[in-house]
Parts: structure tokens; C-alpha cells; sequence
């Protein structure tokens, strides 16, 4: 037994007051809950059902989201959303319309997560708030419906994992080759119900972008949450972006976990998850040249401004391959908003991608980039089981935005580093960065 | 009878050598035959069962279009769209993948359209190649497939109607104000099968975007073509955006209409078409106040430069009412391009509007903003019949991005010129114009 706290154990001391069991079934006020046109209905049916419909704990802790058919593809989607907007009209929660963005990021955009908060949404990626080291993670829309009206969340207090990430990553890796590469090693059910807690001197090189891509992730090895401490980049990045300050938070030297996980940055290369499981994980030269319809460049995992800014530096004075199809849609309308200023969009779309913003679009296979029989997608999304995007016999690699933007230049699966400037740092800390093409 | 030729009259001497009788049965070789993804699997299936598969009589003078829904909303239109991909490769003709832009705009784009060309396009908007002194009018499926063919098309020489523009339009005066101004008074059969000349001194005022709404719709009125002369303006268009000269082609002074209608633009005021028919137009005035759920601006009526710097005119330091979902959607890449540059993108975004570019979208109900039962929209596209845009008892006012903006910016229907500056003129004849937010 070590000595001093994980910070899972003191995310939880914070709202209990003690430290719990692991294995403990605690209950605890929640700081945020979340859901989005995909899973508010069903929250609704349960308020509905369980007379909890006339009771928000407090509406400014509560919020709906449309982003996962935005603008609405079906007759059916906007029939829903009216439904979302009627409801939050009068209940006076926090509300974000077509176009704002993918709910996630929203909650970055708006610093929603801080650290030291528990966050709950009704949507699995909701593990993105643990790269601001909050306790957030996803739950059903039953209990989000519940968190609504009571301002609580049961939790089950999980075994914790030190994930040590050692040495400074080459400047062509981003978050999403360091999550992938975890996920590879572990298995897709290597954390399950396990807080996955990311440290070590490796993460003085993770921007806050790259953070949210690997906290995102680590529901696909089965995490409950992927938590990164508030160090000097997390209090930075509120700093310089939100004019916030927060507080450092971080495990103690000597805290005692479950396991143990090692990670060295240095010897990592640019990877795909391969299709048709998300732990198919191998170096992308391993599958190089396999010829892609579809480049997807989006999604709450990979959606934001370090990740175009990664893919501009591929696609500038490029062209996107005949035949293919590169869609690149920032998570949230801020995001692209940054990117518009930074001249990103117009290298984007000079490149010949189609651009739009704040939807889950293809990533769910609701719109905007759908796959037919047998085509294949190079893709900055979460998941790849078959049927994920579109036909059930098209196929999905998982890639980072650099690798992704290089299959849109070659048209079939190309190591970014072939195309990438040889001093480019694709993940950038600063958060005052801007890309000057 | 007068003495001289019609423009519709020249256009047929033009490839025939001489003047046909009205109502003779003509086979004309065209310069340019389409279709787009929402069109050619039929003509695919006609030239299959035909024998017509391996003859393309030039594959220079045809094109097909990914323009309906692009990206792919469904999983059977990523199908369609590799069909035509694969067919295009195969044949060599010309071929405008998923984000280029809709097949109307891309026409104008590419010059594709020129003085003196028949035109072909298995859509009925075809007819706003009509803007460019063309003869171009939409066909069926089966028309398109043997002409893709053949070289050739079939066409009763129509009816001809002088549509004369008397005056100077006030600068709140769109296109798309005059051309529902005349669909109301003649109403949605009044031109079947007709040729609409559209005559003088009002044309010096009319810009080539505009001329194309006015083209475009024409096929809303049921006129077979709606044509402009190719005088100053189209010369010094051709000559400023494309580096091309083109002749002038005007009817003569004494030439013999079937028909003849006055337009004075001088007394015109923005009009909407009101739910559910294109020819019940009213003035913006007396429906003002009518609650709105859905902003659209695009589509191949109004989805060009001068509308988006209309919709910027009002949106500027104006945000989109709260509840309204404000979508944009730039007709093609190119024109996306430019707008982008000019800063009107970043306009539209900062208002909250929903931006991507180059497809159909909610025009047709294919994706990006479908109504809810009950819900109201104001669209600058060009069709209002129920259901066009989703559920059956949605309701659509047609009318001028200005019309709609204002819409977007109050939540209501409103009279642009209560947002507008008072000395904006809204459609702007010098190609080299950039507009200075």
C-alpha cells in the first residue's frame, strides 16, 4: 500500500468528504449533466414515467445539446429537436442549437468541465471532460434523466490505473496515435469500469486538445474515465483561453493503484486502428497503400484546432485525390471560427475538402458522409465495427487528422510522415498558438 | 407580324441554318447534356436498356453532378454517387464530385454555358443557364440518356413571350423579387411551354446572379426557357470572371412575340411566395410577423455572391433570433470561396448561421435542415408545395436572401428594408465588385 491519494480518490474525497472504497457504491452531486438529440428522448420517457418531470436540480447545471443530426436530416430529427427546444425553453436549462457543436467540445468551449467537478452525460464520450480533470463519464439515459432531477449520480468507485506516459513524444505524434497505441495494447475491454489516470513528465508534451482525443478514447478500451490531472498546462490553457483560474489537482507521489501502465512516447509511430475492431491497432506503414473513398476529419475525438491545424500542414498546396471525398467538420462553430481567422478553412477547402461545422455527422453514420458497400474510410472518429458509418461491408481505419489528411492527398493510406514538414510538432501546449500558414 | 428575329428565333438559326415554325417539332444538337445524382441512375437504366451504354457522342459536352446530397446522407446515395463516379471514369465525361457544387451553379462556374448554346439537363432548373442567352431547359431522364447519346434533343419551338423590365429597381430589389413579382401575376401555369425573353432598359440594372434566379425560375411560371439577351453585362461578366469574349446576341428591335408582359421595376417591393404555391406572392408587408423556425439561404435560386452579400448586409452585428436555426449553404466550392475571402463566411458564422456549401440540401428535404410538423420557413429556394422541405404540414415562404436574413435576425417574417442600410443595392452588375463588411 502506497501513501497519499490517486486523483480519482481525491475527485471523490472533494464531493464526499472522505475518501471511498473502491468497489464502494457512492452517491454524488453532480456538477454538469448532459444529453443530446440522440439520447434526450429517452431521458424524457423516464422523467415522464417516473413523475420526475416537473423537478431540475438546477437548470444551470443541466444542458441539452443538438449535434448528433445537425441540421436535422429527417423530418423525424427535427421533430426531435423541437422537442428539446420546447423543453428547454421552459425549463430554462442551459441550451445549445443546431450549429453550436458537438456537446463534448462544447464543454470545453464554454468551460463547462473544470477540475475537481463529476460530470455526467448521456453519451459515452462524455470521458472527454476527464483531460480537465473532472470525473466525467458517460451513463444511460435512465440515469441522466435521474441526475437531472435529483443532482446526483450512483457511481461504483473504480479500481485506478496509472498510465505513465515517459518521454517526449516525436513532433508527428498527436493524442490520437497515443490513445490508439494504449488501446492496441490493452485490448478494447482492458479498462473496463477502470479510472484510467494519465501522468508522468510525457504529459508536459500533451496539449489540451490532445488530452480531450486520448480522455475520449479511453471509453473504447472500456474506461470509465480517462483522467488527466490539472498540471501547468491545464492551468495555462484556462488561463489563456478562458481567462479562468483553476486549481492544480494531482494524484500524490506516493498514491496506490490497482495497475500500472507504461508508455513510451518516444518510440511511438503514427497508427490506424483497423478495421473491424477498434484494438486492430498497427503501424499505419503495416497498411499503407490501401486505397480509400472517404476521409473524415471531425467528431468529438479528433474535431478541434490542433487537429486541422495538423491537417492543413498536409493539405496546403495539395490536392485532395480525384475520387475521394474529404469532409472536414470542426466539432463546434468556435473551432471553426478559430480555424476561419487562422486561414485553415480556406486551405481546407483550396484542398478541395468539403467543410461544414457542429455535427457528429458521419462519425454515427447520421449524415454528411455515409459509406456505401465495400468502401473504405481513413477516419479521425472513435469507433470502427462494421456498419458504424454507413454499410455494414464498408471499413473504417481510425486515424489521427495527419494521417487521415495524407490518405486524402495520396487516396490510400500514406505515413504522414512522408508529407509532413520534417519540424512539424503537430500537438502544440500553448494555448495563445496560432497556425500562420 | 414584325419584322426581325426573336432571341429564341436566332438561337434556333444558329444551329439549324434557319428559323423554324412555333410548334415545329426541331432536333437540335446541344453543347452540353447533365444530370445529377438525383437523376442519372435513371438515365443510366434507359441507356442500358436501349443499347445506348457505350455511345457518348462527346464526352467533353457531358457532365455529371454529386449535388443533391453531398456528402452521402444515406447509405444509398454514397451507391448512387460511386455509380457515377465509376461511370465517369469509365467514359471520360466531365465529373463535379461531392462538394464541388450544384450543377446549375457549377455550369456557371466552369462557363459551360455560353451565348448561343442549346443545353440539356436532366433537372428542371436547367433553364438557368437561360441567363446566358443559352437555350437551356430541363428533360426528362430518358431525353438526357439519348442525348448523352445522340448529341442531340428533341424541342417543340416555343411560344415567345417579351417579358419587358421597364425602369430602375429600388436597391432593396433582388432577383428574386422580380421574378416572383411576375410568377404572381401570370401564376404557375402561365408560361407553360413558353419562351420568357426577358427585354429591356431594366436589364442594365440586373446582375448576372440575379438574372440566373430569374432564369432559374422561370421553370415556376412552366416556361419551356426563360432567356436574357447577352448584352453589356453578360459581355463584361464572361470578360471579368472568366477572361472570355462572348458575342452579343439580342432580338431584334421589330421582332414578333406570341405575347408580351410589362414589369415595372420601379415600383416593385419585396415580395414572399407564401404556402403552398409559388404563385400566391404577397408583399413582404402583409405577412410580416409570422413566426419562423427555419432560415435557408442557397440552393441553386439563390445561393450565389450577390445573395450571401444581401443576407451579410443584414446579419452583420446582428445575431440570429434565439429558437431559429439559420442555414447557409453556398451553391458551390467557388462561390464559397469568394465569400470567404471577402469576410461574408465570417459574417454569417458570428451571426450563428449553420454554414457548409455546394449541395441541394434542404431545398429538396434531402439533409441539412428538414422541418417538423408545424414548423414555418422562409427559403430562398424555389419551390413551396407541402412537403417539399420535410413534414407535409410544414409550411415554406419563398423569398429574397434579404427577406430571409431579416427573417433570421427577428425570428419573424420582417421587411428587409426595416434591417437594411438605406442606400444598400442589393444586386450589383460589376463583376469585379467585392464587398468591404
Amino acid at each position: 500500500m502506497g501513501s497519499g491519494l490517486t486523483l480519482t480518490e481525491k475527485l471523490f474525497k472533494g464531493k464526499l468528504g472522505r475518501v471511498p472504497e473502491r468497489g464502494e457504491i457512492a452517491v454524488v452531486p453532480v456538477d454538469l449533466v448532459y444529453a443530446h438529440d440522440g439520447t434526450f428522448t429517452l431521458a424524457l420517457e423516464v422523467m415522464k414515467k417516473t413523475q420526475l418531470l416537473d423537478r431540475i436540480f438546477d437548470p444551470d447545471k443541466v444542458a441539452l445539446f443538438i449535434d448528433h443530426a445537425a441540421p436535422p436530416p429527417t423530418v423525424a430529427a427535427a421533430m426531435v429537436h423541437e422537442v428539446m427546444r420546447r423543453f428547454a425553453r421552459e425549463r430554462g436549462v442551459r441550451f445549445y442549437d443546431v450549429g453550436t457543436g458537438i456537446c463534448h467540445q462544447v464543454v470545453a468551449d464554454e468551460a463547462l468541465a473544470r477540475p475537481g467537478m463529476f460530470i455526467v452525460g448521456a453519451d459515452s464520450h462524455t470521458v472527454t471532460g476527464g483531460a480537465f480533470a473532472a470525473f466525467a463519464t458517460g451513463v444511460g439515459s435512465t440515469d441522466a434523466a435521474v441526475a437531472m432531477a435529483t443532482g446526483k449520480i450512483w457511481l461504483r468507485v473504480p479500481e485506478q490505473v496509472r498510465v505513465r506516459l515517459s518521454g517526449e513524444p516525436p513532433g508527428y505524434i498527436m493524442g490520437k496515435d497515443i490513445v490508439l497505441s494504449i488501446i492496441g495494447k490493452v485490448g478494447s475491454d482492458g479498462m473496463i469500469y477502470k479510472a484510467a489516470e494519465f501522468q508522468g513528465e510525457g504529459l508536459k508534451s500533451i496539449s489540451m486538445d490532445s488530452r480531450m482525443t486520448i480522455s475520449n478514447m479511453s471509453v473504447e478500451m472500456g474506461a470509465k474515465v480517462g483522467l488527466f490531472p490539472s498540471d501547468d498546462v491545464t492551468v495555462e490553457w484556462f488561463r489563456g483561453v478562458h481567462g479562468l483560474e483553476v486549481p492544480r489537482l494531482e494524484p500524490d507521489p506516493g498514491a496506490d493503484y490497482d495497475d500500472e501502465l507504461e508508455v513510451e512516447l518516444p518510440s511511438l509511430e503514427p497508427v490506424v486502428a483497423a478495421p473491424p475492431n477498434v484494438d486492430n491497432v498497427k503501424p499505419v506503414r503495416e497498411v499503407e497503400g490501401v486505397e480509400v473513398n472517404q476521409v473524415f476529419i471531425g467528431s468529438c475525438t479528433n474535431g478541434r484546432y490542433e487537429d486541422y491545424v495538423a491537417a492543413a500542414r498536409i493539405l496546403k498546396g495539395r490536392r485532395v485525390k480525384e475520387g475521394v471525398r474529404c469532409i472536414a467538420i470542426p466539432a463546434s462553430r468556435k473551432v471553426y471560427e478559430r480555424l476561419l481567422r487562422n486561414g485553415v478553412i480556406d486551405i481546407l477547402v483550396k484542398a478541395g475538402c468539403f467543410v461544414a461545422f457542429g455535427t457528429c455527422g458521419p462519425c454515427i453514420g447520421a449524415h454528411l458522409g455515409l459509406l456505401g458497400e465495400g468502401e473504405v474510410a481513413v477516419s479521425t472518429s472513435n469507433r470502427n465495427f462494421p456498419g458504424r458509418m454507413g454499410h455494414k461491408d464498408s471499413r473504417i481505419y481510425l486515424a489521427s487528422p495527419a494521417t487521415a489528411a495524407a490518405a486524402a492527398a495520396t487516396g490510400r493510406i500514406t505515413d504522414p510522415r512522408e508529407l509532413l514538414p520534417p519540424d512539424a510538432r503537430l500537438m502544440v501546449v500553448d494555448p495563445s498558438y496560432s497556425y500562420k500558414p
